[in-house]
Order: structure tokens, then sequence, then C-alpha cells
């Protein structure tokens, strides 16, 4: 028995062949995915910034002027995809030269196979996640520090993984989220808040009076030092918003900067109350109208 | 060994055929896909216009006029379909001229093939909202500023993609919604709205006069000069809603502008409550009737 | 190298004998398509004329009298049926010549095989919609007009497509329902619609004396003229439906033509409450029997 | 070229051979099934008989002695399965022929498995439906005119069909429900309903005696004239059901015949209502012990 | 052409050979399932009465003494096994006789396959359902008269099938729910039932005076005529169960025959109110307390 | 024709090989497989002995001391390997034979592959149970006679089998569970219970004063004769849990031997009440303090 | 016959080459992945370390600087992926060598791959539950002791498995929970936690009195002793949170240790409501204001 009998010096030179090619080409494709990616995200910057009206392009140019987030997104991507480009090109190399060598390919790639769709099946949720955060990723959806609303989990994001996003919630908890489990997701962090506040007063009173009282409230919470920073635009009393046996409710809403509304909320209930308890406006409390 | 044991002149000459073929009817496939693109297009465009009763059409119209829109899509067709085909096409070419060449591509396309159901078990929601999105544009269901109601997210639209929809949502959070995970969208802006006022009087008040001054309240707010810009119509008092142990609802009804019905249902609710207790009708409010 | 031996004279005539017979076939299955389609939307419509009993029979003769929508029907399906079997028949028939020309089919078809179970699964829920679609056109289960409740969404038919039907819902929302996610359909304009009317009374009320001036109110529609076009019968006062801890009440049906019992409705709550407050019955507010 | 050298004399018999052989095969398979379809629904019709106890039977035997249905039934089977064999054993045969004239049958069948995967995909709920409904008609499950609860939608059946089962609702709309969804079915024609009346009176009244004054009701609804025909039995006060913070509940029950218990449930109530009235059982307001 | 070209005498003999193996084996193979299948109840039968503690046994021996179900059984399952193998063994004798005969398998397996996986996609629900209806029945999870609880639907068996069971609930309604559906079976006739009772009185009584009086109603329960059948031991009073704002609720517990708990519940609830109030105990109605 | 045609010697030697092999490797995988699940078993069970602190241990000793139940679960576990490599070394050999012999196993095998496919999408859930039932043996998850909860269904778990698990719920159904459907499972008998007691009093309290009352009655409660066996220590009054508009709740919380926490619960309710009635603390009713 | 018909000399050398390079392999690839297994976890802990503001990192530096955890974690990887590698290369290198012995292997595979696919579909989420857990593995997300949120199930970690995650519940039970369930996972131990208190005092009440009040206890807080080791600020204040028809409702919010948020919220709640009782704060009940 003679080793030549196994590998001829054509083989051999088909092996180089190989080799240099499965070189070659990952490099080409590395670059070239690599100008793809830069190419895609810079238009999903861009995109970002002449999208909504001007008010939205103000509050959206702070947000994704981060140049520093665009560059760390650049690199995640690069060097995923040349790792993928590194393993598929590898595996089809090495299964190349042991055709050419004469291994019998077929019992190892029918077994994969078989294990392979048993792999397949379990991993679909794995393979989901992935994909689901690349494209993510790609379409600059949210970044570290943006608040975010995956559905069940709400909370500050602390990192950004391709298969789980980690946000902490409100309440200090650490959640790692699946990336394929996230259906929509909603970023507080791009734009602006509204604050919503709703008063209830007596089914009885006047509302033209009740409106008047807070449209006062409104105009100093417009002036107030204290929500100079967070409030956008003063508030607008739109009107009765709604009325039950006992209760006419009065609604205002007003912008505020991103997740700043919170404070805005409790500013203006707190003034309107006392702005109507001033103005003896009555309770819709349903025996408050008791002999009093 | 000698090159020419690889390739003969008889290979060289097929390749150059497949080259030439691949190129050619990438060519044609391209302009076919665009001719049906824009003919889709088109006739969606005018099936909108002609589609519903005479008021509907009034209004569609002038949602629909939009000439640039309608160019906008068309190009975004274009480029996705020649972008697909040539893909497909470049795919094809090459594993033609390799099994011309005599590379042994079993191996690569069985590999391929694990991998690929190892993939499409998990890309298949990928697919779903591409293909979703391909549909939704090509039936124009929507476009960059319409209110639409994606089920779990309602807001105005401000970027249309083939994965993803962006909006923007009441209270300034922007959503990413995956295509494919909208069942049914409504889209608020293609039409009107409708102004429902449920007003709650006691239950022992006579229905008769409490119609006669909510319908005096309407003819009002069809004169109302705030309301003249939003309001289409008159609204009708439809009568007695619902009868509670307590209250019975009187329901007004009343076409406006699309998205425009909150401030119509505010401006009814307040001036139905005002003109109410000036007639002396009684709220449902259990001990209302105590000794006043 | 010459180009006969790529392709022989056998080959040519093999090859003008494909083409032939797929322009027959083709013919001859859209011609037999066309004729099964007719003849099952005509059973379709056959059925439904001698279904349910006489009353039904006259209100769908009356909805189904409409000749011009059978006959859009059948050419909808006509066109669908004749594309779908030239696309097929040009597929195969391609394939075929290439297979005779001696190209090598093998990659192409793998690969594309790949691809397409990759795509199936992506793409099964829009087969799914297409195939309900077909079904649901083939079975005439609504036509533009009809008034339908598809689970989630509830409107009037705007268009009846292949992949989804569009709507518009009361309040004026255009929603675009996907077919194969209408697990039940139901068509409120096919028969006639049922007013309930449950007025509560107090609990210890006699049921016989409400019950008696509730019957006077129904001979009453039955001769009212504003409801003369929509009430079908004279509405029957059932009885007492439910008692709780402070209330009985009292239900009223009665059959109106397809989606006019809103109208009725109202008029039998206004007029009930009116007559027994002549009558003198007592609500069923708790402190109502309080001191007045 | 001659055709002989397509076609050979022993391919022609061969062929001739292939059609006998299907059309026999066709007729004695379609024989074998039409013989076991019947047996199978003529033992369904056996079981249904001889299940249950002596009333049940005697309920059961009004509703299956329908000779119409069954034939009718057996008849819709029949032409269903012979249509099936047909179909099948055409494409095989065609399929054969097409093999012995050297037809390369390759291509065909891989793009027909390909595609056929993607429609499989989509067409799995289609397969479900028809499948759901065959074996619902083998089973009897119900007929046209029975009161069927599906789950979702209840009403009359209308139309019994292999994909859809067409219903009435008591509203009058039209409901097209997929046989393959319904998980479940209950009909309510195949047998007796039941009358379950709760009466609440106040907490601290004496039990004992409240049921002595509905046992009297009872005793006075066997005899009602007007229940004769509907109730099969004097209905059971079967004593204190619930209590809570302010309410006893009395239940009484009762056989009546299929659908026809809301009618002596609303007679029952009516009349427990005004005995205990008389009676001087109070209510279970809570201020019903207020000094009147 | 002759005949014996197409079948030799060594076919012949082959073909003989084939249909005598495989008459034998399937003689053999129903042998073998038999025997298994009846040990494999006999295995069920014995475990079920020898688990549990003794009153369980006792309770448990009585219901599975049923020699008869248990015969039933057995030949539902032998019937059904030896179906299986004559129709799997046939299908591969005819598959081998037809090779054997040089019919070309390949195009009639292949389409086979296509549409066999179509039909599998559709037909998965229906597998699952034989296979469900089988291993219940070796498990002898109920029979015809149990009372059992398959998660929606409750009621009593009428009919144990393979693909459906068959119950009757107790309003009258037939069901037939699909095997594979029942994801938890309860069955309420193996063993015994338990009457709980929740006895709501003022917050603000003596626990233990309330307790002692309820006492006194369990003994007396134990010795009442009406529950000596079917009242297995003396209920036990747990104590306060619950305390909310204005109530306490104490628990009494005992167990019962199968489906027998309503009837005491009712008792103990009865006496237990009558027995309280005698005792002077207050309800716990808010307003109970006012001047009476 | 002669049968050493069809067997020749060196296949009948073979044939010898192939059985022998086969006794060999089932041997030898039996013996194999035996000592790796005795080994993971004993793991489990060691791993179970050293989780958690002192207080747990001590638990769980008393709870896995149980030498029977290992040995069972050992047996359990052997036999069913044994089988399961019994079968599929039988099937491997018999198909070898097969080859041997020259049989046609193409047909065979596809028509398996295809009926396999058809039996494998729906015999999921089956082999799902099964997986389940062994994975949750292996880890020893319960036994016999521990009360655990597996979603929907609580209960003392009367059978473990490999498909199903036999459960008693309180109130005394047999419950089958399918392994398959257990998601999470929670075993109430492997440590301890906690009581919990949230005791409701008037909002305008003093807590400082509740509190001390309640940690007298905690003190009592560790002093009982009746909860001596039951109680792991004495319940700690932890303080004001919540307060609603009326009501201020305060919150013990103590710990029991597994499952007696109702007991206790009820123990603490009771006697929290006496000694708050004692000391004059009010009752949350809101008419609670209205002239007395 | 002769053995060396079956076995030549170049067959057992390959079978040894064979052996010797799975041996090597597998020496190689265990190395490999344990390099980057720990890589990967050393990367996760680093990530930690630096993620978060300050406050953060001082919290998250004291969880994580756990090296004893650490070492566990890298074992525990490491010896599940030699083990998976030896299984995966023994299995190859047994068919490779059996393959080079001319063993049949066909018949193996085809019918190792259709109960492959059987079994894929049954052991899909065994495999998934096995991903997932070596994800969780690898990216630290929790590890034994800390107190985490499954969805349905939280409670302290006992065990971390590959398949199952052992918790215990704060009511003591046992959960098992399958990591393949678990979507999202939230880890209380993180970081810190956060105290919320809602006080509702009546709705006219003055907002600045109450919120001076409470800012006096919020001050005593930080100073108390018994809150000393777990509040790590002083609570806020932030004003009116809510206002509903008789309630306004302040909130206070606070951060503390991880889990120790219960004890913090319960002494604030208490002092707040002995504070504003001192205060003359009256409460929100609708009766309270009635004449004392």
């Amino acid at each position: 028995m003679d080793l030549s009998a196994w590998v001829s010096t054509a083989d051999l030179i088909a092996i180089a062949v190989v080799i240099v090619v499965t070189l070659v080409s990952r490099f080409l494709l590395v670059r070239l995915v690599r100008t793809l990616t830069k190419r895609a995200l810079e238009r999903a910057r861009q995109r970002r910034k002449t999208g909504g009206n001007r008010a939205e392009q103000l509050l959206t140019a702070m947000t994704f002027g981060n140049q520093e987030r665009y560059e760390q997104r650049t690199a995640t991507m690069g060097s995923i995809s040349s790792s993928l480009i590194s393993i598929t090109l590898s595996v089809i190399g090495i299964l190349t030269i042991l055709g050419i060598l004469g291994v019998p390919l077929a019992p190892l790639l029918t077994s994969a196979g078989v294990g392979g769709i048993a792999l397949a099946f379990g991993a679909q949720s794995l393979v989901k996640d992935f994909l689901s955060g690349m494209f993510m990723l790609l379409e600059d959806q949210y970044g570290v520090g943006d608040i975010i609303d995956t559905g069940e989990v709400k909370g500050t994001v602390e990192e950004v993984g391709l298969r789980v996003t980690r946000l902490r919630d409100p309440s200090g908890t650490v959640w790692y989220v699946r990336n394929g489990e996230i259906l929509r997701l909603g970023n507080q962090s791009q734009g602006w808040s509204t604050a919503i506040i709703d008063v209830p007063v007596a089914y009885d009173e006047d509302p033209g009076r009740v409106i008047t009282v807070l449209e006062a409230v409104s105009r100093e919470a417009e002036e107030a030092e204290d929500l100079a920073e967070v409030l956008l635009e003063r508030p607008t009393v739109v009107g009765v918003n709604a009325v039950s046996a006992t209760t006419m409710t009065i609604r205002l809403i007003g912008k505020t900067l991103p997740n700043q509304h919170w404070q805005v909320q409790r500013w203006l209930l707190e003034h309107s109350l006392s702005a109507l308890a001033k103005a003896g406006v009555r309770s819709p409390a349903p025996l408050g109208i008791l002999p009093g």
C-alpha cells in the first residue's frame, strides 16, 4: 500500500486551489458585506434625520447625533458578518477537500442531515432571535440608554445583544428579553412624551367655569420654573373628555421631553386640584352634596 | 498537469453563453416585473377612486390624489424587484458555471440544504414580514402620514418599510411594528371619522324632553364656528341607547373629517351638559334626588 | 465546435412538440376550469335560493337576485384560474425544453428546492390567504355592500380581494383584513336582524302589570309610521328575562330588516320608558323608594 | 426521424393495459368505498338509537327517525369518494403512460414537489377543513335544522358543507364556519334542554318558607296549559344554591323539549316573583328594609 | 409480444411466496398485538385496584369491578389493531408484487409522496385524535357513564370513540369532543366528591360562636336521613376562611359519593342559615345594622 | 428454479453474523444505559440533598430519604430503556437481513417514509409526552404522594406514568395530565409552606396599636397546642401591607410544614379577629362608624 | 468463504487512520471549544462590570465579584461541550468504519431518517430547552441564590440545569421550569429594588399640606435605624399621582437593596398613616365626612 494511491499530485494541486479560492473569496466577501452594512446603517441614520415634521427633526437630531453609537454599531455588524462568512467558507472548503480526497461524505452528510433536521426544529427560535437581533441592529431601532417598551417588559436598555436585549425596568429588575420575542418595539426616547391629565369634578358643575380655572393653571405651568426644562409647550385644556353617572372629567394635554411626562402630570394634577378647591368646584363624590 | 485538462474550449464557450443568457434574462425580467408592478399599482389606485358611494369618493379623491406618493411607491417596488432578480439569477448562473467546470456541487448543495432547512425554520417570520410588506405596498394600504391601527399599536406612519413599519403613537413613542404581525390593518385617514356621544341622565327623566334639548345642541353645533371646518354634517340624536338601573343614556352621532372626532365629541359633551343643566334635567347620581 | 453538437434535429422537433402540447393543454385546461367554476358558482347560487323557510327565501331572493354580481364573480374566477394554468404550464414547458437541450437542471432545481422550502415556510400564510379568498369567492359568502363580521372587525365590504378584504367600519375607518385570518364569517345582510330590548324595573314590581304595559307599547310599534318600513312583525314581550338583587328585567324581541335593529331598539326603549313612567312603574334604583 | 422510434407496439399495448387496469380498479374501488361508507353510516345510525337510557332513547328516536336525511348523507359521501378515486387514479395513470413513453418526468415531479411543499404549508388548513367535514358527516354529528354550538357561533344549521358549515344565529346573521375550526361541537337538538332558575331573596329570609312557596309555583307549572307541550317533568326546587353578603339564591331545575327552556325559565321566574311577593318574602336590596 | 416476457415462472413463484408470507405474518402479528393489548389493559386494571389509600381502594373497587366494560374494551382494541395490521401488510404486499412485475413504482410513489406531504400537514390533527383515543382507551381513563371534565365541556360519557368522545352535558346538549383536543381529563366518577360551603357573616361577629353553631349543623347533617346515602363522613368546620372589609367567611368541608356534593352543599347551606338566624348571628350586609 | 439462487452460503453466514452482532450489541447497550441511568438518578438524588440552606436541607432530607422510591424509579427506567434498545436493534437487524437476501427494500422504506411523515406530524405530541415523562422521571421531579401543581390541575400524585401523570385533586376528581403539557411543575411537598394572613381594619386606626395586638396573637400561636406539630416558627407581623380608600391591611407571615398552611391561616385569622374585637379596633366597613 | 474477502489490509489501515483522526480531532475540538467558552464567559463577566452608571457598577460589582460561581460555570460548560463532541465524533467514526467494511448503510440511515423525523417533531421542545439553557449559562443570566422572574413563576434559584431551572417560590413550593419556556427573564438580584408607596387621602385635602407631612416622614425614614442597612437613599415624595372621584393619591419612591423594598414600603406606609392622622388629614372614605 502506498499513500500516492490515496492522494495524487493532481489532487494536491486541486486542494491548494480550493484553499486559495476560499481565502480570497472570504477576503472579498468580508469587504463587500462591510461596505453594504456601512451603507445600510448610514442610510438608516439619514432617513431618521429627515423624517417627520420640523419639531420632530429637532428632537431627533438631538437623539441621533451620537457619532460614537453609530461607529460602535458598524463595528459590531462588521465583526459578526466576517465571523459568519469565515465559518461558512471553512465548512464548504473542508467538505470540498474531503471530497477530492475521496472520503465517503454521504454517511457523514446524511447523518448530519437527520441530526440537522432534529436540531433545526429545536433551534428555530434561536435562529429567529439572532435574525431579529441583526435586523434591529441594522435598522437602529434602539441603543444603550434608550427607554423601550418590548410589550411585556419596559425599561432602560443596558446592552444590545444579537440574541437577547438586556433592560433594567424602573423597579430595578434586570430583564433579559429574547429578540425574536419582540413583535413590536416602542422607543420612548426618540421624540417627545405626552402628559395627559384627567381631572374629575362633580357631574353638575358648569364645564365652562372649570375649563377657565384649568386654563389658568395651564398658563401657570408654562411659567413655572421647575417645569421650564421639561415642558415643550403650554398644556392645552381639550375640554370635557367623559361623563359618567356622577363624574365629569376634564382633560389637559401637554408635550414634554422624552420620559418627563410623569413629573409634568403630577405638577398639573396638584395645582389643578388646589385651584379648583379655591374656586369652589365640587368633587364628584356621590355624597359630597349632602348637607354641607 | 495542464489547465486545459480542467477547462476545454467548449466549456469556455458554454460559460460565455451562460453569462450572456443570464444578463439578457436579467434585463428582460426586470423590465417585465417593472411593467407588471406599475400596472398593479395603477390598478390599485383606480379601484380606490371608483369604490364606495359619492361622499366617500369625494373624501377618497382628496386622499389619493397624491401623485408624489404614487411615484415613490413605484420606485421602491422597482428597485426591490430588480435586486431580487439580480441575486437569484447570479446564484443560478454561478452554480451552472461551477457545474460546467466540473466542481463537485453535491456536498456544497447538500450542506447548504441542511443549513437551509435549519435557517428556513428560524427565518420564516422574516420572510413573512417581507412578503407582507411587499403586498401591503402593492395594495397601497397606507402611506407616510396616515393614522393607522395595527391591532396593538395605533399612530401616525413615519416610515413604510418592507420588514417593519415605523409609527409614532399619540403619546410620542416611536413604534417599530413587524409587517407580518399585522393581521388586519385599519386606516383612519381614508374617509371620515364618527363622533359618538353618550349623555347619561336620570332613569326617570322624560326621554322626549331630553332629546328635544339635545337636538337644539346639535343644531347649535352645525352653526358653531369652531366646528365649521371639521364637522361634515349636523349630528343626529339617535335616541335612547341604553337603560341601566339608575341611568338612561341618549346617543348623538356625527360625521367629521378623519381623526377630528375627539374635538367634536368634547364640544358636544360640554354643550350638552350645559344645556341639560339649564333645562333642569337631573343627573343619574343615585343620591342626586335627595332633599335639594 | 459546432452548434449541431448542441441541438440535433430530433431535439428541435421534440421542442416543437413540447410547445404545441403546452399550448393545446393550456387551452383545454382553461376551458375546463372555466366551465367547472361557472357550474360551482351557479350551484352555490341555486342552493342559496332554495335553503331555509319561506320567509328567509323571500329575504334571500331580494339579496341574491343580483345578476351583475354573479357575472362579475364568474369573470374574476375565470381570469385567476387561466393565469394560474398559464404560469404552471409555462414553467413545466421551459423545464422540459431545457432538459431536452441537455442543460444540467439538477443544481438549478436543488437550489430552487432549498430556497423553495425557506420561502414556503414564510409564505404559508400568503398561500392560505389566497386559498381562503378563492373558496370564499366560490362559495359566494359575501359581496360588495354586505355588512359582515370577521371576528375582530365588522363593517361594510368595499372590495372583495383574493388576499385581503377591504371593509369600512361604522366609525369610518377602512380595514384591510387578510382572508386567511377569517376563521368564521358572519354576513348580516343575508336575512333579517333581531331587535332585543331589556327593560329594567324595580325588583318588587308586579311582573304581570309591567308586561301588560309593554305589550301596549309593542302594539303601538306595529302601527308606528316611522317603523313601518323596517319592522317585519309585531315585537313580542317574552317575559321576565332575569332577576338580580334590585332589578327585574323584562325582554322584548322583534324581527327587522337587516341592520335596522338599532333604530327599532331605540324606538322601543324610549316608548317603553315613557309608558312605564306614565303607569307609575318604579325604577330599580336602590334609593328610588326613599321619601320623595 | 420516425414516430416508431418514439412509440413501439409494445409500448402501445402497455398503455392499453394501463388504461384498462385504471378503469377497472376505479370501478372496483368506487363500489368498495360506497359499501364501506354505507355500512359506517348505518352503524352510526344504529349506535345512536341504542345509546343512553330509556328517556334519551325516546327523544333520540324522535330526532333520528329521519330516513330522508340518512339517504341524502349516503349520496353525498358516495359522490365525494368516487370523485376522489377518479382523480387519484387518473393522475397515476397519466404519469405511468408518460413514463412508458419515455417523457422525462423528473423535472416535472421535482418542480411539482417544490411547489407541492409550498402549497402544502399554505393549504394545510384547507385539507383539515375537508377532513373534519368528512368525518363529521360520517359520524352524523348534525344535520340541517339542528341547533348547534360551534364554540364561538351558535345557531341553526342551514347547510352542511365539506369545507364550511352555514349557520343562522338567533339574531338573523348568517355564519360560515370552517369545519376544521370546530374543535368541539354541541348539538342541542339531540335530547332535551334544562331550565335553570335562580331566585334571589334577602339574606335573612327563612330558607324553608321560600322553598315551600317555590314548590307551589313548581306544581303550578306542571299543570299550566301554556307549558304543557314543552315541559317534560315537574321542575325541582333543589334548595339554597348560594349565599352572598346580602342575597340568598334558591334554584329550580326542570327538563324541557330541546331549546324550549327559555320559555319555561321566563314562566317560572315571573310566577316565582309574584308568589314570593304575595307571601311577603323580601328582596335582597340592601335598603329594602328601610322604613317604607 | 408475449406475456411470458412480462411475467416469468420465477416471478410467479416469488409472488406466491410474498402472498403466503404476508398472510402468515398478518396472522402472527394480530395474535401478538392482541396478547399485548390484553396484557396492557389487564395491567391498567390491576394498577387501578391497588393505588391510593384504603378509602380510595374501596371506592375504586366499586367503580372498576365492571367485568363487562373490560371485555368490551379488549374487543375494541383487538379489532382496531387487526384492521391496521391488515391494511399495512396489504399495501406492502401489493407494492412488492408490483415491484416484482417490473411496474415502474417511482412516479407512483413520488406523486404519492408529494400528495402525502400535503395531506400529512392537513391530517395531523386527525392522526393526533386517533392516537390520543387509542391511548386513552388503553389506559382506561374513562368509560360510558362516567362524568368527565375535558376542559371546556363537562358531562356524562355516552360513547367512547377513537376520534371523538360523545358527552351529554347537564343541560342536555350532546357534545362531540375530538380526543386530541383533550389535554387533561378529569374523571369525577373514580373516587369521591368534596362539598365545600362558605358561610358569610358580619365582620364583627365572634368567630368562636359562629363555629359552635355550624358544628351543631354539621352533627345534624351526619344524622340527617336524606343525606345518609351520599355523605361519606361528618362535615368539618375548618374555621375562618377569609375576611374582607364587611364579611367574615366560615368554611365547612365534607366528603360525598361521586357527584353528590351539590345536594350536600345545598342541605348544609340551608340549615346553616337557619341555625345562624336562630342564634342571632348578623348578616354581613353593610346596612343590616341600621335601626330596624 | 432453485432456492440456492436466492440464498447463498455466504449470505447465510452473513445473516448469522448479523444476528450475533445484534444480540451482543443489545446486551452491551442495555448494560451501558442501565449504568448511566443509575448514575444520573443517583446524582439527582445527591444534588437534592446538598442544595439550599440548612433548614431546607433538614426538610429535604426528610422527604428524599425514601430508598424504596429510588429503587422503583431505577427499575422503571431500566425496563423502558432495554425495551427501546431491543425494538430498535431488532428493526435494524431485520432490515439488514432482508437487504442481504436481496429483498427490494426501497418501496417498503419509501412508503414507510411517506406514512412516517404523515404519522410524525400527528404523533409529535405523543413523542413529546414520552420524552417529557422520561426526563421528569430522570430528574426525580415528583413521586407518588407528592402534592404538585401542573398549571391547570393541582393535586396529589397517584401514578407517575411515561405519557400521563395521574393526580387526584382536593375535590376528589381524578385527573390524567399529559406530561408534555406540563410546562412548569410546582412540587409543594419538597420543603415548607408559607401561611400568609391579611387582616383588614379601618383606615384611620393607629397602625402601631393594631400591630401590637397582632404580635400578641402571633406569640399565642407559637405556644398553641393544636399548631405545635405544623408551625415551624413564630409568625411575623410584617406590618401595614396595603392601604385603600377605606381599609388598612396588616400582614402576618409564618412557615409551616408542607401543605399545612391552610390550618395555620385559619387559626391566625380567627384569633386575630377575636383579639382585635376585644381591643376595640374598628372594622373597615364604610358605615361601621355610623351612630351605634 | 474467507474473511479476507470481507476485510482487506487496506481497509484495516483505513480504519486505523479513521480512529486516529477521530481521536485527534476530538482532542483538538475539545480544547478549542473550552478556550472559546472561557473567553465568552470572561467577556460576559467583563461586560457586566462596565455597564450602567456608577451606582449600578457599585451594586453590580458586589454581585458579580463571585469568583467561585464563575469557575463552576466554566467547568459545567466544558464538560457539556466535550461530551457533545465525543458523541458526535464517535457516531461519525463508527459510520465511516462501517462504510469502509462495506456494510449497507442505506437501510439503516433511511430508517433512522424516518424515525429521526418522527422524533425530531416530538423532541423539538427538548432541544429548545437545552439550547436555551446553554445560552442562559453562557450569558450568565442568573446563578444559584438569585431571585428571578420567569414570567409565571418567581422565586429563588436552587439549581441551574441545562433543561430545567429549579426555583423555590416565596410560599415554599419548588418549581421546575423548562428553560425553553422562559421567553424573558427578570433578575431581581442584579442591582437595586424600588419601593413605591401610594398613600390615599380625601379628594378635597390640600395636596401641598399632605406632601409636607409625607416629606417629614421621608426624612424620618432616612434616619431610621431599622432601615439603615436596606435604604440606599432618602425616599422622594413625587407628588399627586392620581385622582379618582373620592381619592387623591400621593406617591413616594425610594431605592433599596435588592428585594428589600417590601420592608421599606411597609415602614413608610405605617409611618405615613400615623403622621397624616396626627396632622388631621382625612381618609378618602366616602362617608368619612358625615357628621361625627
